[in-house]
């Protein structure tokens, strides 16, 4: 059986600029569409094995991506952090040029 | 002319991981222990001309990541925006709990 990895979703917004257009394109089609294989085999001309193993293997690829750079597990803890931070900073009144400098600090970790 | 390329170094420390370790043992002995093509020839037992264009595909792999995840370029915005949040707390007298939150937030991003 073939089960869908919700995981999946989330690492390709990480990585999916490192996959090549058709392995980028199978998994968007099949994560974020919901197309069933057979659709996609038809719609990219394969057979429906080959997407099958097309999809597992951008899988692999994002998860050796994730493996060693971790961003989106950071991007979990930096979320985290930084609502601790900014739910401090205004029960404790910080000043306008803190809480611009937070933000700014919070877009580019984000951006 | 083969020309050292000085953002190497700093790129391999964002993305080294995602190397093979032919390839990260190359740029490591070449750009961070400073020996020459021929040097590293001989340690590897393979011609000047194999190290040079394994430099040159180890290069071109750091590039696209960078070129599509931005993070050394993230990481130099980050260490501004960082700094220029930490003297803003320190010199408005930011409460303990606030610099913890910071500091929370910065070993995460920076981690």
């Amino acid at each position: 059986m073939f089960e869908k990895n919700l995981k999946i979703g989330y690492l390709l917004d990480f990585y999916g600029s490192l996959l090549s257009e058709k392995k980028r394109t199978v998994l968007d089609r099949y994560y974020n569409d919901d197309l069933s294989l057979s659709e996609i085999a038809e719609e990219l001309g394969i057979s429906r094995q080959g997407v099958r193993e097309l999809i597992k293997h951008s899988e692999e690829e994002l998860f050796f991506y994730e493996e060693n750079l971790r961003l989106a597990e950071k991007a979990g803890k930096t979320r985290e952090a930084s609502e601790t931070l900014l739910s401090l900073l205004k029960e404790q009144g910080a000043s306008k040029e803190i809480l611009a400098a937070t933000q700014q600090l919070l877009s580019t970790v984000n951006g």
